[in-house]
């Protein structure tokens, strides 16, 4: 039916688990479509999985149990990496990049963790290593940021990069629930794991901003300089109260370029209502990039699934087919975009950055307590914007309070020294504001 | 300050228009992170400008006020066309593909209407006509279908994609404004063009929806085939309707895969208010794609104006210059991403279409029209999912009906046996629904 104008490129697939499964079901079931827009065919020739049961193979002619088989399979020229963790997944990527064969990987904690060795690996032997479908799922956001985007210097990126957060951040504002109830439907509907540390501690979300960043700015990944902070903490209370004021509260990765150098952070967030970001609920992903020239750009797709992850592993083979037709002698771009890394621009610490903040501070119903933090807050330079104060139902009530811009050091100071007064009743809970100064849409 | 591994390119810019001045402009600005991302210099050698007054040339060296010598100097490698319109635009390119000259090109109205014609002579001489910057401004639209999501077989888009019409429906859906009121305003502010019908009958968006759907479907472009329908019928009681119903009105351009045909159509439509989609207001634009693996993912930015147009042009220059650089001896993929097109799959008709409709049916407030309406609506095989109808403050009032999915053909039969009736006071107004078929996000 088609006509094949190319080299058919042969594939192997390590690990048949949910990603690797939905990549070759996607390579069979939209070959024709593949074939029409490649001029050749993708031809996965072998797979390793340890256990077969139950699996559609879909013609695939050699089956090994070991995955290093595919790692010394002559014929194969693209690796697929869908094994997830570190070991083997590492050694796997590793000793097939030192044999010339190209690999794709859906891996973001190897990416996050081990990229600039793998990188330079891939360099050393002119071949590539692929990952669009470790950050966001089936939303082509590496492509944005290396390419689609790169007539730009980057000023920042904010991503709601967590399906799993996002989905208990929306179930709580919607029907006031709280955290942990939440938690457990996500258990139970299969959006959380039985160990659900990695998405709602942030992990997850800093291994993709860590790689958002790096592409953004050209800088060496740096997971462990990336802040990282959970939404286990936050109550329907918060959610009520950020309402009343306007916003809605979301888990945000964000990567910034400031005067001092680079933030890198994870952590609950207020946003205003009315944007486009606030209003991306469930299991959604969305990233919203600002260049210099082009303004805010949102991106917004599902960020997790075997299909839509899928889409992006075998993006990336198309890419790398139409690469090797063209007769390229090298990889296009660097893997992370740059010629020229910035290996000087600190990530700064959470300490060092600026921001607004909302305060819910427990207090006594006692006058005099206001003034006693207002004076606090004046003293480590922070401003006011809003205050709520109820009426009180028991001894103790919150008080709510919005920041001006404050420096985070000042604040933590300020946060100190209030929760040291007799009138305060318990921890102080903060949560970071984001106005993206007014820019975005 | 920075290593530069690769070669300089030389650029030629024909056009120092909006467009071509905010490109050299960004050329200029970003110069030290485009080295950094390319490993090499982008220098533009040469401009043809018809006026130079007042003009910032960035210390380009030639300027000539003859396009075409810019076509003829052998130093440059890569062209870009921002002249606008058909003459001599088209010629221009022409003439540099021929002479083996890359041509980078904002012009969507030239790539709509003649670009099969550019893109086999781009083909013959085996260089590229680049053309992200020709739809949706500053997004990565074009290279999102052609290479983020090339794994899937796209079933439909829908975007936002004419900045002036998004403003003027914006305005009369938050403000309750009639449309003249608010053009008006529009072209005071420098949205809309003394003469604005390219924007409000949707001729722009025609263009720019023609584009994305071949490069969708891997179909040729067919403009002419494209069904175009303006913004300046919808009334703010249209709009107020809507709302009342749970819907707002966007000017969308939709390409569709259907069982008969691919629909490529330009028109207001009804959309449910809680969308993304449905959200962005201003002159931004969106465009929401719907792959049958990855699902729907949205792409929201600014989709007009010098800087934002000039992102996606220099965007095309860095990926010429990278593949330039790799060695590549062919371009990386064809034009508009298919190797082997779809010549014969039709574009439909419009009365071949299936949507859901609003009607807006002026009648006499007697007793009895509302049973000749259903009755007739009835014998078309079409049915009623709501409807409104208000107490009568005159002798006419309106009746507002939402039909499920219909046949275009048997509306528009409907509609004329309907406003034949004697109860029947004016022309019945139609705007089509767009339901997504509850998939997208």
């Amino acid at each position: 039916m088609s006509e094949v104008v190319n080299k058919t490129l042969n594939i192997g697939i390590c690990g048949l688990g949910t990603v690797g499964g939905g990549t070759l079901a996607l390579l069979t079931d939209n070959a024709d479509e593949i074939r029409r827009r490649l001029g050749s065919d993708i031809k996965v020739t072998r797979i390793a999985t340890r256990t077969l049961d139950g699996k559609d193979l879909h013609r695939v002619e050699t089956v090994s149990s070991d995955v290093f088989d595919v790692v010394n399979d002559v014929d194969i020229d693209i690796l697929i990496e869908t094994i997830g963790g570190y070991d083997p997944a590492l050694d796997v990527i590793k000793r097939a990049l030192s044999k010339g064969k190209h690999v794709v990987t859906a891996n973001k904690a190897l990416i996050a963790e081990h990229g600039n060795e793998l990188f330079e690996i891939a360099q050393q032997n002119k071949v590539v290593l692929a990952y669009e479908s470790s950050v966001a799922g089936g939303i082509p956001i590496i492509k944005a940021l290396r390419e689609g985007l790169a007539a730009n210097s980057i000023n920042w990126l904010a991503g709601i990069i967590n399906g799993t957060g996002n989905f208990i951040m929306t179930e709580m504002a919607s029907k006031q629930r709280q955290f942990e109830d939440v938690l457990a439907e996500a258990q139970k509907l299969g959006y959380a794991e039985a160990d659900p540390t990695f998405d709602i501690e942030g992990i997850d979300a800093a291994h993709k901003l860590t790689i958002m960043g790096s592409i953004a700015f050209g800088i060496p990944l740096q997971f462990d300089r990336t802040y990282t902070e959970g939404i286990s903490q936050i109550t329907a209370e918060d959610i009520s109260y950020a309402e009343e004021l306007g916003y809605c509260i979301k888990h945000l990765g964000i990567a910034r370029r400031s005067g001092k150098g680079i933030e890198m952070r994870v952590h609950p967030t207020l946003l205003t209502k009315s944007r486009l970001l606030a209003n991306v609920g469930g299991v959604g992903n969305a990233i919203l990039v600002h260049g210099n020239k082009v303004g805010a750009t949102l991106y917004n797709g599902a960020g997790a699934g075997a299909e839509a992850t899928a889409s992006a592993v075998v993006a990336d083979l198309i890419d790398l087919s139409r690469h090797l037709n063209s007769g390229a002698q090298a990889p296009l771009y660097p893997a992370l975009g740059y010629w020229e890394m910035d290996e000087e621009t600190p990530v700064l610490d959470i300490e060092d950055i600026e921001a607004e903040y909302y305060l819910r501070i427990p207090a006594v119903d006692r006058v005099g307590v206001m003034a006693k933090i207002s004076s606090i807050l004046q003293d480590h330079h922070i401003s006011i914007e809003a205050v709520i104060q109820k009426e009180a139902i028991s001894e103790t009530v919150p008080i709510i309070i919005l920041t001006h811009t404050a420096q985070e050091k000042q604040l933590n100071q300020a946060i100190a020294a209030i929760e040291a007064l007799d009138d305060i009743t318990g921890k102080i809970t903060r949560i970071r504001v984001e106005p993206f100064h007014g820019e975005a849409t």
